[in-house]
């Protein structure tokens, strides 16, 4: 099978010009097939902040009512993510941005109402990895926006870390998959004020030993627990790292 | 060759759910291959109100400085056109929203400064209809942003009317193309206060008198001039109407 490596990127950096630009430039020299995912959750608290609308956050996890929702529609699948096909076309990629709606690539239904009301967040139930494949053996770079649509007229504010996730793993049906979150970090740190403390290698056990010491914490659990639900679905390596070193292979690898 | 459909639609049809739900419905029964085009100009000026920006319009075309850029990457690609993309999906309608910048479908250069600065507006210099016929043939619906981009990072917005007579005009060497332009009467009127003294039928010689005579002036104009510029370059037919009436068939023919 081909090599295909999704890089999902934070919000942070696809946000800044200057870290925007040395990412797509480091993108665009990793060879063989490519998919990006991004966030972009500090323009969305930027803008609903000036039209002042609240946008309260509960475990890292934005609560999207119908307001919200315009503006993540706005800056994820508008701003965010079309500054990014414009960049990575500069750069010669033949990129094209989608949201779960487009082509359907992407199904979730709406989180059901538990101890808390996230509003219109999308849970993944169908990824149709045939027509992102389609697209990428046709030389295309998918750039996918964290939206997810219902099939029911509704889109759905869904974590980017998600989307990579899914679309990784439906995608090793078709591809050997690498797996990269980049985050502000070279890794995932042993010690959160030495960034050069990166853990190599994390497996099952020592993530639950991490976890058990506070040493993992925070937004990093859903993350790697994405990670190994990935492995567990084909995805052949998931590689957590920074920005700035995608194309290193540097970072912690997750097995 | 298969018969193919373009629609454009304005602003304030697909910025009301009201309409946007009636448009998309009769979209839908509209048989063989279709694109649709929409503005977004209603929620642009509301958006950019709300956030302080001006955003001045010079005979109907908005002057675009970075700031507004921005918004109007945010409304077109972002909100209309992805709710119109999901809107289309729950009508089963496999609906791709695509700016110029996707798969580089259209490219465009910045319109040079002359007597107006129209600030970041491009003039479409290239389309790839391959790109599109491609998509379309393998049963997707292309939905179109009023977006185009220099392939040197850099979003440009054009004229949506623009943006429907190019895509017409490259798709006519692969399909039979009606280009359909709605807006808010149910076609071009002899007498503006009468909203049923439709022109069934408007020739070159017809225009100019027209024009002439001040019967068809202000947006209409440049309208017509696509609507010719789409015939003399394959295009089978043009039609002007309303939304309303976009599978009946009537409205005004230019030919």
């Amino acid at each position: 099978m081909d090599k295909l490596t999704l890089i999902k990127v934070g919000g942070k950096i696809v946000e800044e010009s200057g870290s925007l630009e040395s990412l797509l430039q480091k993108f665009s020299l990793i060879e063989g097939h490519k998919v990006l995912v991004h966030g972009g959750g500090r323009t969305t608290t930027q803008l609903a902040s000036r039209l002042g609308i609240e946008s309260p956050m509960v475990d890292g996890r934005r609560i999207t009512d119908a307001e919200t929702l315009k503006i993540v529609i706005m800056v994820y699948a508008g701003l965010v993510n079309k500054t990014i096909v414009a960049g990575l076309q500069a750069l010669g990629q033949n990129a094209i941005g989608l949201t779960g709606a487009d082509l359907n690539y992407m199904r979730s239904e709406k989180r059901p109402v538990g101890e808390i009301d996230y509003g219109f967040v999308g849970d993944v139930k169908e990824v149709n990895a045939e027509i992102l494949a389609n697209l990428i053996f046709q030389g295309a770079v998918p750039v996918l926006a964290p939206l997810t649509h219902d099939k029911k007229g509704n889109l759905l504010n869904t974590n980017a870390d998600t989307i990579a996730g899914e679309a990784a793993k439906a995608l090793a049906k078709y591809f050997d998959v690498t797996l990269v979150f980049c985050f502000e970090k070279k890794g995932v740190l042993m010690d959160e004020n030495d960034d050069d403390s990166v853990i190599p290698e994390i497996t099952r056990k020592s993530f639950k030993d991490y976890v058990a010491k506070g040493i993992i914490s925070g937004g990093m659990i859903p993350k790697l627990e994405n990670a190994y639900e990935a492995i567990d679905a084909g995805v052949k390596e998931v590689i957590i790292t920074s920005a700035d070193t995608i194309s290193s292979g540097t970072g912690t690898r997750v097995i």
